[in-house]
């Protein structure tokens, strides 16, 4: 296979930890007969320094015209104290997001056994957790009007949801839960929000095409108490953009894993592939950033292209260099620990 | 003192852990030589059965002329399953706080040394916890225009604040961070929404009035995460409706004693005293719901009156009840359970 992606570096440990993914990415191409060519373009702080804002059209073209894109992080401190200031690294993050359409986050959470003891949680409480949130990303409160009435004294934002948009994310999380074990958890807050009962009454009627999964509706308080509690009850849960972007936060510290975990955001066209962690500005040039998050991301991107062996390959060598105890000094728990690119030239030389 | 005090028990248990928390009281009363009258009237499914709505003006009248309310449980299975049915128990909660002007929800989280392993985190993680919750309660998008467009296909959701009911909810914030330990985290998405950056800057623009507290403004992810992994980190947070809503039933779980959890939603007249647990309708009437949350609302109800000894003879004889045993079957760990009833008769005897 031929495959153009866009490489969206961004700030911070950015750079670096998408080096490793490159890296590994290309050994894997080169061991299955795949051939990649990489298109590097500006986004977050990095852009806003070079010109002036941080989702150029520039970078957009590059993405567009991309089979997939893979982003490291974004965000440095000199933009963090101001969140009123007029342009900011996530000001391009969501631009983005919208203009490519990146509709679903898919966002996992799972264990690692070797690293079950960072979890904050318990060992009964959180072995065998396994889930995933497919959260929406273009719709909702993010992207409604907002404003200021009353000489400022007034704010307002405003979320709206239509059918299809739930349609289509729903449709996703229904799918999702076919290749897993058919249980689909739709979070919402029926009793308060309009539009979350437009979610559950969409939800409910698309239920009779997806005869076998098993679909549950709970409130977005009460999963946020039961994702601490028993987070391996669940498996695919699918939510609006705030709930998501609240949840799956919540999600990503209970496995202990957090530095480990990748996601997607998928559109119609482009999808986009990067860690949850974020730019770790303190970390910058250390070579000490954790690469494996964004490397775990571009196993999920050649997945995506139905690459499954390509993918499986990927992460066979991620949990090979965890046990082998092969690890930044994030995972080191007191042991040797390996620079970004030695772990980075361990995965390659062992996929 | 003359005490007024309007009664609702609502569902479920509601009634049990009620009848136990004015046997508590009463017995307090009796001790420091106050005099309450107790108030009885209908709420939640319990009203909708008797005369069709959940808040009824009789009831509203009662809350109104009270000197404070003390709040049951409410919410019923029949109700459950459809969000959309006309009447549900929780619009009354919702019209009962906007009439009754409860704009600040006080959701404490502290640990019981003796239940600390009831946690889901390592001991490790919630030793020493013990923060406080102010969530703005009569705004935002819960109380924002919603409605259908587009014959039903899009739904919104309106979510307003106006800078006077920032200010409103956070100088009880700052005044509470006061008698603490004078740290004030406010929680909001200022990077995204227009009403978090109003209430941002609302909150900057109080801090010379308290220049002995040290503000922190966090992002709601950001404290979605932190809450699990470092929760004594915090001491006062003060947040939007619908992200405190989320938050407060997150910190809840976490301390492993959640059975216990007092509230209370502080209102410019009236305020109104409620254990944060549910109606728990299989328990109904089997005396074995633990009424501590309940009685440890009422003491907080005392000490909002300025009863502080009052309020802390209730807190002291919950912890005496702890340490001797005298629990429900929730918190018996195999050993003896006692009934409602019993644990009331022994605060009672012992406060
Ligand atoms: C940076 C911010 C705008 C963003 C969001 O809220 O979506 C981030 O928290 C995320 O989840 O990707
Ligand atoms: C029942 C529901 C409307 C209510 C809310 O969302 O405020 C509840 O979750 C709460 O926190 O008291």
């Amino acid at each position: 296979m031929k495959l153009n992606i866009a490489l969206l570096a961004g700030d911070g440990i950015g750079p670096e930890v998408i080096n490793e993914a490159v890296k590994v990415s290309d050994a894997i191409a080169k061991k299955f007969g795949h051939e990649i060519t990489w298109k590097p373009a500006l986004t977050g702080a990095a852009a806003i320094d070079a010109v002036g804002e941080p989702y150029p059209d520039a970078t957009h073209e590059v993405c567009k015209n991309a089979d997939a894109v893979l982003f490291g992080a974004i965000g440095h401190p000199k933009y963090d104290n101001d969140p009123s200031a007029p342009v900011r690294p996530e000001q391009g993050l969501l631009k983005m997001r919208k203009a490519l359409g990146l509709f679903a986050n898919v966002r996992p959470t799972f264990t690692f056994p070797s690293l079950l003891d960072k979890s904050p949680l318990k060992r009964e409480r959180i072995e065998g957790t396994d889930l995933v949130f497919l959260r929406e990303l273009t719709g909702g409160i993010y992207f409604g009007e907002k404003g200021r009435r009353d000489n400022g004294d007034t704010a307002f934002d405003n979320c709206v949801y239509t059918r299809a948009e739930v349609q289509r994310l729903a449709k996703k999380g229904f799918e999702l839960a076919m290749t897993r074990s058919k249980k689909l958890c739709c979070v919402d807050k029926a009793n308060v929000l309009e539009t979350s009962r437009l979610w559950r009454e969409t939800v409910q009627a698309m239920e009779k095409d997806y005869p076998e999964v098993e679909v549950s509706y709970e409130f977005v308080d009460a999963v946020a108490m039961r994702l601490v509690q028993w987070p391996n009850s669940y498996d695919v849960l699918i939510t609006e953009n705030l709930f998501g972007d609240i949840l799956t936060d919540e999600a990503s510290v209970i496995s202990g894993s957090m530095g480990l975990m990748p996601s997607a955001s998928m559109g119609a066209e482009v999808s986009l592939f990067e860690p949850i962690h974020g730019s770790y500005p303190q970390a910058t040039g250390l070579n000490i950033a954790n690469p494996m998050a964004t490397i775990l991301s571009a196993a999920m991107m050649f997945e995506n292209f139905g690459l499954m062996e390509e993918g499986k390959a990927m992460r066979d060598a991620v949990n090979k260099a965890l046990e082998a105890g092969v690890v930044t000094e994030d995972l080191a728990n007191g042991g040797k620990a390996y620079g970004t690119k030695e772990v980075g030239d361990w995965l390659a030389a062992n996929v």
